[in-house]
């Protein structure tokens, strides 16, 4: 059930780092929807590995193949499924992997969850590399979003406590060169989301919001409008005082990020996410031997994403725009 | 659907500030378990109004009668269901906030959303008196996790930005003598899960409590273990090294506040809620007519909550503990 | 879960035969709906036990309080919750039926099931009496239906192999004198539902009409249009011609029973229902004593209904207005 | 939603009869599975037409492919995505389809549903083709099944009318050169299946079987040990006595197919399903054009299957299979 989300509509994500396809099923797609796919290619390009540097070779190989629930790339009604291969699944060498789990990535809970039989290879099915079928389906609502007139964009406003963005890359590569990762903030805004939309409790707006962007690996948090903040205001810095502009009703501020008892308020929906830094650094760390029960030391080899947060901006847009829709058509 | 949570247990809340009463329905109880009826008093005695003083006479009003599900006070499988009178429900004056929505609450949205037939008294369906069935439930949970040896705990550190508990009575009183009000954040921990509990992507621990607490009115933000403090850390800081300790695995540090992956590492869930401060302040604010389409001045009168942050902390462990048992279970 | 039905809606029922009452909760309908309590009234009437005889004494008993979901009389949005007091909970002399399962009632099956807590009294949840809360939220949607041009009407076809309506009292009277039971067959017929309601595969109207019929106890088989008849025909007698009428498409039979594929024609749905006889007789059956393993007669005592055809017809009407309810949501 | 059917575990199937594939995603497997590919494969082949002249070829065809959840054969715990490419979809004529609607087909209801745009090309998403990927998701669950000591079999118990497995071929034959076809009564049986397995009301076994089974396409109704015979019976003839047999409860006939209030009895689960003859029959049909608002004569051209009972069996089984794999971990 894990890897399935939404009421209205449901995504469906499959796959792990190195098996032969990774992919998503989505149902409760309207039927008559031109996917634009060059759109989509470019959304997706976002989140690959070496912007800028490798992009079009790269692009070819995360390009989504759809199965299912298109007739010459319009919409059937009928569920939607993309695959995209996993053109490098040669068996690498993850014998150390196997017996020793990474600091605060997922290898120790895989193995005391799935056990012996779990996919190691590359994090198996917790791998980052699941977020490609995750923005796959958030960039095909996010065109069905855009329709409808809402807007869903997200950019970074923090990398290792560094808020200004020319800074950013020097601290990453500082960071890369001393073996070391960063973490960061993302906040995200959907401008365009009419007003009462939601649910009150455990359907509120921030509440399905939250599901599928904890979805995201390394998510650590999530806070809508003035969040972690509003706990240090009082009430009457806080409140955000009504008023009327051309005939509708709006807010002065939008400390409330747009949500009120779980139901949006026609003011843009706002929230920031957490992303603790990279797990994979090259230091020495210690840790154990499954098989042995005994204390390691553990160096990972090979290339590391110093910081993944770069990376993260679309797919925070693509759970944003999955929730966010699937909310519509409550 | 909103007010039901849960996927191996299902909790259904229902009733208004107003209604003749409000309850819970607990659906997939275990058959044969005594409820602790005193521990459970006790329990809910934590989130009622003017604990210390006139404890007595209002905790006779919030007991909960149970409909259903019991045999002699013991579980029989049925699902249970508690109920609480409203004994106040006399037809107060609710005409002014019936056109003129209060700043911060979910008058307006609920206007947007359920027209004019909305129940506007007390808040209604948003009311913050819907945790008293929150808290029944999450109480009875409390009690069977404790019988599985695990213990959830939740804290207040800090109040308007106050982190000294001695100085938070005073802040508060403050605040309500000045008209206004506080949020504050609340921590929580849950010892004794075991490990290997949860899912990857969109059911992980993170995922399921966030849900729940999302449905406590006030919470604007949820972090795990560092949460967006790790967003500052280098990997090698925010990393938690693992060792044996007594023939079973364990982490250093928990600054991945129990898990990773979205599954428990057996280290102790952590997580912290950020409160907003309570949006009833005495002070004038700018609101709307929503008849009459224009801009007026509003001045709530009555007692209020300057802080609601005290009462919510047994509605944090009883989040907690629906979510937690709910993921036990899978 | 198990007493929780919907996707768009849920109806949640608890209740034990023997409980302190029995209820519903109903999640989803919509704000502003005026609720005719005395066509509720009339409806709920035709489920009770001696109709025509000591009808109004008993209705009183069975008058459903509305604790939440409404305000003065209307729907406000918040989920509704009706009860049911159980009158009549004196503790019985149930000693004989705690050890010893009546043949083909859910003694047995719930001793296993839920053990020694479970609930025997009259049934436990497994009782007819369940389906009073069904009806509540049945009769509400058929209101809510009607106003949508929906009519939903059931019949019964056959009591104890007997189709003829002026016979079936007399079978009755023969069976209640003979100490034994009848079952029979009802027929149901939804007209005004439009065309294109419904899904393939797992969620077409068949499969959601069958998730809430089965729900009514001592159902035990369910056929939409010509059911099993039609396994007998050729596809030249089963096919339904198309035609044109009044520029609307229309089929000149109705062999499919208004659905194909999953999905409505906008033709009337139509569907029986088999109920068998009632388990309860008076006649000595076999069965076991749990405690001592051993081989016993059992004699059932008091009175019982020698068959509850009559009143299962509106439960399928309540049941099939939940469903097609529900579905015209999606 | 429509294609997504579990509780506990979720399969999800996708395609068309002419997208470029077909699939099943499993979530909710147990890690640590070896899948007998052989057993499988033997499985699949009994659904495949033209058994027994054409096999080979065709089996090759409909070998899937698993993009997902395997590691060297073992499931890992990550969801599993099987997908069957469809080899013939190559542009037929199908603008006499996409205009006029087939009798008894899904031609109809589709339009309706999802407009110009739908799939028609072989019944698109309602074509039998997809209960290809239920025998990959039931063939899987049968085998898991086995190990726990449950065995599902099914078998035809009558053909348009006839109980005689010797004459029902030539039967076949017959409507085939008559251009006619016929339906069927398939019944199953699950043995092994331990007491005390599933729930009252909404969620009994009776439920949830029917909600996989009505998922199979020309199916119209289901009833369970007796069934519909039950309702012409006496309780004195329908009610099955207890007796002890080797330390153990059972019953001495099996009349209520082995399920008392939803839940097992521990006794088989028998259940019988009625599928309609294939609508696709070479005579003239009146229907009409979508266009052209107009009746018309319509005569579908092709080879069709005049009966599909016989290749159902198999479905039949693979359904019965998820659902009760679906109910054994509740």
């Amino acid at each position: 059930m894990s890897n399935i989300y939404g009421q209205n509509i449901k995504i469906s994500i499959f796959g792990q780092s190195h098996s032969p396809a990774i992919g998503v099923t989505i149902d409760g797609l309207p039927a008559g929807f031109a996917i634009d796919t060059n759109e989509l290619g470019t959304f997706l390009q976002r989140r690959m590995p070496g912007q800028g540097k490798h992009t079009t070779e790269r692009r070819e190989a995360d390009e989504p193949e759809f199965l299912s629930g298109l007739v010459d790339g319009v919409t059937c009604g009928a569920p939607l499924t993309a695959v995209i291969r996993n053109t490098d699944t040669r068996p690498s060498d993850y014998d150390r992997l196997w017996d020793i789990p990474r600091p605060s990535h997922a290898d120790y809970t895989a193995y005391i969850k799935y056990g012996e039989t779990r996919d190691v290879r590359g994090g198996g099915p917790f791998s980052g590399r699941l977020t490609a079928p995750l923005c796959v389906a958030g960039g095909i609502f996010l065109q069905l979003l855009k329709r409808e007139g809402i807007n869903i964009a997200a950019h970074i406003v923090q990398i290792g406590g560094i808020a200004d963005s020319e800074q950013m890359p020097a601290a990453i590569e500082e960071a890369r060169q001393a073996g070391d990762s960063l973490g960061g903030i993302i906040e995200c805004a959907a401008v365009g989301v009419p007003a009462g939309i939601g649910e009150p409790m455990f359907d509120g707006i921030e509440n399905r919001l939250a599901s599928v962007i904890f979805g995201i690996p390394a998510v650590k948090g999530i806070e809508f409008g003035n969040g972690f903040a509003a706990a240090g205001l009082r009430g009457s810095e806080n409140n955000d005082a009504f008023f009327m502009s051309g005939g509708s009703v709006k807010t002065r501020t939008n400390n409330h990020g747009g949500i009120l008892g779980g139901i949006t308020s026609g003011m843009p929906i706002t929230f920031r996410v957490a992303f603790k830094p990279t797990p994979s650094i090259s230091m020495e760390q210690d840790s154990v031997s499954l098989s042995k029960k005994e204390n390691v030391k553990l160096t990972i080899t090979g290339r590391h994403d110093p910081c993944i947060v770069p990376r993260a901006v679309p797919c925070v847009e693509a759970a944003a725009a999955v929730a966010i829709y699937d909310v519509l058509l409550a």
